[in-house]
């Protein structure tokens, strides 16, 4: 088979560049409720993906790309058969198949896509693409209970990054951040932050952090959620994995329980950050928030998530601010301070694995 | 003489590259209604150029850059005398001299820009560039009755592409697309498109693709201008040239008429495309649509007119779809299809001219 | 102390390029009164530069970015103790100095940022970048006595511009455009511009061109500024200066007084320029007029500056119209004409500085 006359154009375009990425890793695809009635295209991690759940309800990803003029396939509609591009009808199966070319009988074998591994769970789309030795995972996605047990009220949403993802898991991983950035929800006093007992662990490429602030004056979002006495003693859990976060954050009333007890009760913030890079520079930030409403429950899940939208719209434009800034003013040094123990634990791992795919 | 010190900036600017366009052919600059008072400024294969209808009413071309601090003449004023620049006021014939220079004497011979040989000719203003080998023209422009013969009403624009003007002819040279793209105008049904009776000529540089659809669904926009009983016989007829393409297409009542007959009655839409590169990844499309309304002639035209503005601005969504992910993608493999042939030819003929140039 | 991990992200980074400017100049940073409550981000010949007023009413600049993460610290607040960087808190002093780490009590020797010299001057701050030779001033900032002696009303604004600050140099240093770009307000005929009576003069770094123009007709800003009975004698004393250039123009009632007498009466305006490069190819337009109404001050006062800023507005838009071109088109010939000594003299000075710090 000869090349077709249309790729003549081809040879005026760049390469596309090698990724950098960790590669074995199951990285965040879309939010479950996303996937609809209509095909995504989004690009992850370089490739250019569509995402589209199939006539029976299956979650599927397919390069997003017809074989035959390059048109997205996410420009193409859905039917019972498949995902059918809308330049000249080509209809492709979830395994990336050609199953119908319009007024055409033989099929020609070469005309496929590349499908890409992607699993649902826990209302998180997944998916695989892996290193050039591992293209099938090597374990099962992620599981987080938390969208599925039903002891909470949770709703989430998609950001797209004009920065690297490293620079999302290191406001993720600094909470001491909330006092100057975040005073309109969940900040509360600055030097209490600053001053939270704090203790860091890893184990893999696991970093846990974990913050204790007794005694604390609550902020906006936790007076709103929950009918706190007076101060409280609040918590903040930070689990980093390479492709995503758990955070759990809340307070008790002052004094009546054991932050280490992780029965306590009180006000409960549970995050999910899935943090996947789309390109070396730009990131996919898809977050959740889950809280446990003591009364009033819709009204006080939508308040918490609407604040929440607030704060994470705060975090975006600090750290597009700190990105372009090193756009432009290059390669300086960076002093290290007493918060930075756990992100920096977080940046090892992120380079051991990048370098490790090179 | 020596440089100006003004052309002291100009180290820091990068050169012009080459183009590697087929250059000895006459393109079209622009339809002749756009010329009436003011000069338009227009890059046609890299080429900067201003457009303006001199005081008796001829078309000029000129480069599009003052020779003394290079403002675009386009930013001036048509005068009796000539394009008078609005910096500083130098006037220019229509052959490029300068032929004043308000407040000095003399002028000095190196005081002219670059004059265009350009056309007008059944409402269409063509421009010649040609080969370092051909710069004047080796032949007359085109000619294109039907924008002249009386026997049609027809309108038309200019439209901008983010898309190589290769992708273009491809989309214009497969009308198979109509049933995918164009559902809301002259679509129709999209089995009977793809498995329309299709031949393919060519001779020297031109491709001639003839396409037949007997007993067809009329399409909305078919029903909107002619009183259609029931199916018809649709044509399809693409002429390609170089620089353009001539596309005639219409219907008659099923079974009345044969469709190798050029004096065929019915409903008819003759469209003119001119094709011209701005720069390899950038185009400008010219196009009109003549018809032949049968009673309520200017509402039937606008009707038309109309639908065919939409029926290109889906077009033009699908193309720049396409290119966007050919650049994101790089160079991937293209499969071909049944429909593809026309095309194709196309293609090759373009290489072949490109690299004729090289 | 070894590199940051967060520092892992720089080797993604294009380094920044060395400059071109001519160095050892005062340049403008700001008006004085820009400088309020909240810092300013800037960058200036390259620099990224934060500017703000300390608690005690001080003008300072630092260096636009924390040491410890890289954040603007314009996105920062003011205290009383100095600029407070708004992502995790440190708090820097007007030299630049870390005085305080929320959280943690020791400061390390390394937690600081560059601070650049930089005086407020009547009504103008400036600011002194240096060669590597010179980074500490070798002279005071020049005076500006039309911003204090209490002889004239003034307003100013600051323009920010998509071209080389060169071509603001040449659009300021030749006014003979006025007829052509500024008819609407300080324009008057062109043929009278054109042919004004012009001398050039130059010493050292400073060129001098003055232009007389008897008998015009007065032009709209003056008509609705100046009782003026009928034509009038036009002066034009432009004063180039590397980093700025001062304009006096004005006009009086024809035959009544010397232009060349410094206490000639009539019209008035006195022009600010300071022309900062942002970078070689962007600049920051500062500028300030200043008039002497005879009587309802204020209102005539307001209406020069309102028709000032149509004036420059409409020098916007064909020096940016002018390097747009230039980009476009490469490096063409340019030919002089009899208006442009001045601006080449100027040309030529800022070359010589330019190679200088090659």
């Amino acid at each position: 088979m000869t090349a077709s006359p249309a790729q003549s154009l081809a040879q005026d375009i760049a390469p596309a560049q090698p990724s950098t990425f960790p590669l074995d890793q199951w990285y965040v695809a879309a939010l479950a409720w996303e996937l609809t009635d209509q095909p995504i295209g989004r690009t992850l991690l370089n490739h250019s993906v569509v995402l589209f759940r199939t006539a029976n309800g299956k979650v599927a990803a397919l390069e997003d790309r017809c074989c035959h003029r390059a048109l997205p396939l996410s420009n193409g509609t859905l039917e019972a058969g498949g995902l059918r591009c809308g330049y000249h009808g080509l209809l492709f199966d979830e395994a990336g198949k050609c199953v119908e070319i319009p007024g055409q009988d033989k099929i020609p074998g070469k005309a496929k896509v590349a499908a890409f591994h992607v699993v649902e769970k826990d209302q998180i789309v997944w998916i695989w693409f892996g290193s050039p030795e591992h293209p099938a995972p090597l374990c099962e996605p992620p599981a987080y209970a938390v969208h599925s047990n039903g002891q909470y009220l949770f709703d989430g949403s998609v950001y797209h990054y004009d920065a690297p993802y490293q620079l999302i898991h290191d406001n993720l991983m600094d909470l001491s951040h909330l006092g100057y950035v975040h005073l309109r929800t969940i900040g509360g006093n600055a030097s209490i932050h600053m001053n939270a007992r704090m203790t860091v662990e890893s184990e893999g490429d696991v970093v846990r952090v974990v913050r204790h602030m007794p005694g604390s004056v609550p902020p906006p979002t936790y007076l709103a959620a929950y009918p706190f006495k007076d101060t409280v003693d609040r918590w903040q859990e930070i689990e980093f994995h390479v492709s995503h976060l758990r955070i759990w954050t809340g307070a008790t009333d002052a004094g009546t329980e054991s932050l280490d007890d992780p029965a306590r009760g009180g006000f409960h913030m549970r995050g999910f950050h899935g943090v996947t890079p789309e390109t070396e520079t730009t990131s996919h930030y898809f977050w959740t928030i889950a809280t446990n409403p003591q009364s009033n429950h819709q009204a006080i899940k939508a308040k918490v998530v609407e604040q929440t939208v607030m704060t994470f719209d705060e975090d975006k434009v600090v750290i597009e601010a700190q990105y372009k800034n090193m756009c432009k003013l290059g390669n300086g040094p960076m002093i290290d301070i007493h918060v930075d123990v756990g992100a920096n634990r977080a940046r090892r791992i992120i380079e051991r694995l990048r370098n490790a795919g090179r």
